[in-house]
C-alpha cells in the first residue's frame, strides 16, 4: 500500500465507488444522498449491474450493484459479479477509494451482535481450500483493508476481519478457515473486492452491518431476511459518517 | 441459445477464445499453433493476464490465461480470475465462440479415467449454498454448454457435466452438491466462464482433461501434479481435433 500513499496521500479524495451486491443494502443510501441511476451507464450493454452517482459536498459518489439475474430474476450476490463489477468500475470511473459496503454475518464468539457496523481491518476467503503449497495461501488470499486509523478513532468504529465465501450458510470446512483467518464477520463478496482493487493499487475499505449471529441458534437465512431493512438502515448512518469523515480529506488523512 | 443459433449459425466461425486457468496447460497448444504472446496487449497494464494468438487455417485462435499471482508468483486459478479475463476478452476480441479448456478431476463412479478428455454438457457450481428461494438456483448456476452434436459424434468425445468450486479438495458438502448436479467431472473455473459468457450470449464449450480421480483413494493435489503434463498433452491433442473439425464450419454445424 505504499506505493498508494505517496501518489495519493496529499490530494483530496474526489472520487468514490462503493461496491454493494444488493440495492436493497444502498437503497437508504441512494435516497439520502439524492443519487440518480445513470442512464448513460459506462458498463456493457448486456450487463444487469446498475450505477448511481451524484455530487455529495466536494465527492463524486458512486454506487455500484449487479443487478438482478437476467433469468432467475434474484440479485446477483457472490463473488464473480462482485469482482466484475469492481473491475469494470475501477476502468470507468478511476476511483481514489473503494468501499465494499453491505451486510454481513457476525460471530458472537468474537463481540458481533445483530446490528453492528463494523470497518474491516484484513479480508480472507474461506472456501478456495488449495492444498499446495503458496497456492494455498493464493486460494486464502488474505489482504488488509485501507489503514484508517484517523476515521476509527473519530467514529468510534468496530474493527474486525472479514472472511468471504460464496455461500449464505457455513460448512465445518469454512467454519475451520473462517476461525483460521481469525474472522469477526462473514460475508459473500468483500474479499473479491479488495481482490480486484489491490491488482489496481485502488485503497479499499469495506463496512459491513451484521444482519444474523453465525455462532448462533437460528438458521442464516431467517435471520438475514428479518433483519435486512433495519441493518440497513444503521448501515446507511455509518456510511453517511464515513463518508463525511472523508469529505475534504485526504488518503493519508484516513 | 436460440438468439445466438439465429445470428451466428449461416456464418463460418471466425474468432475463437481459449481461456485456461493456467499457462501451462496451454503450453502444448501454443506450441502447436505456433501462437504468440501479444505484446500490445488489450488488456488493462495492470492485470498479468497473457494473451497468446495467431492464425491457425481460417481460424484466428485467442488463448487467454489469468497469468501468475502479482505477490504470490503462482498461476491465478478459480472463479475470479477466471470471469474476469472472460469478461475482458469478450469485450476486446468478440469471440464467436469461448472454449474453456484445461484439466479437472474425474469421478471414477461415472465412468471417468485419468487422460480422459470430456466435452461437457451442462455447468453448474457446487460451493455457492444459498438456501433462500430461488438464489438457491442461482447459486448453483447450472447452464448448458453450447450443443454440439457432430462434433461429439465426428470426434467420439466423451460428454459429461461439470461442477466447479473454488478448491481442490472436495468437503461432504461439497460432495453432495457435486452428486446434485450429476458431474462427472469438476473444475475450478467452468461455471464461471460459462456464466459471464452467457451475459454476452457468446457460445461456449468446454473441453476437459482429467488428471485426477476425486472418488479415488488418492490426494487430489498429489495426483494432480502428478499426472499435469502427460494429461495437458492428451487435451492438446483432443483441441487440436476440434480446432480442424471447427475450422470452415458455422455454429449450427457443430
Amino acid at each position: 500500500m505504499e506505493d498508494v500513499m505517496v501518489k495519493g496521500e496529499r490530494r483530496p479524495i474526489t472520487t468514490i465507488v462503493f461496491v454493494f451486491a444488493m440495492q436493497k443494502e444502498a437503497q437508504p443510501l441512494i435516497n439520502r444522498l439524492l443519487l440518480v441511476k445513470e442512464v448513460n451507464s459506462p458498463f456493457p450493454k448486456e450487463v444487469t449491474w446498475v450505477l448511481f452517482n451524484g455530487k455529495y459536498k466536494d465527492l463524486n459518489i458512486n454506487i455500484v450493484c449487479p443487478g438482478k439475474d437476467s433469468t432467475l430474476g434474484v440479485e446477483s450476490v457472490g463473488t464473480v459479479p462482485a469482482s466484475l463489477v469492481t473491475f469494470a468500475s475501477i476502468l470507468a470511473l478511476q476511483p481514489d477509494l473503494i468501499i465494499s459496503a453491505g451486510t454481513a454475518g457476525g460471530f458472537k464468539a468474537k463481540g458481533a451482535s445483530i446490528g453492528d457496523v463494523y470497518i474491516v481491518s484484513t479480508v480472507a476467503f474461506h472456501d478456495r481450500r488449495i492444498p499446495v503449497p503458496v497456492l494455498d495461501l493464493y486460494g486464502v488470499g488474505m489482504r488488509n483493508a485501507f489503514p484508517t486509523p484517523n476515521l476509527i478513532k473519530e467514529l468510534n468504529l468496530k474493527v474486525g476481519r472479514l472472511s468471504t465465501g460464496d455461500s449464505m450458510d457455513m460448512s465445518p470446512h469454512d467454519k475451520e478457515s473462517i476461525i483460521a483467518n481469525d474472522a469477526t464477520v462473514k460475508d459473500m463478496e468483500g474479499a473479491a473486492v479488495a481482490y480486484v482493487a489491490d491488482i489496481f493499487k485502488v485503497p479499499t475499505i469495506l463496512l459491513k452491518g451484521v444482519t444474523d449471529i453465525v455462532d448462533g441458534n437460528r438458521p442464516t437465512s431467517e435471520e438475514f431476511l428479518e433483519n435486512l431493512a433495519a441493518v440497513t438502515a444503521k448501515l446507511d448512518e455509518s456510511v453517511t459518517k464515513v463518508i463525511d469523515f472523508i469529505s475534504g480529506k485526504c488518503l493519508s488523512d484516513l
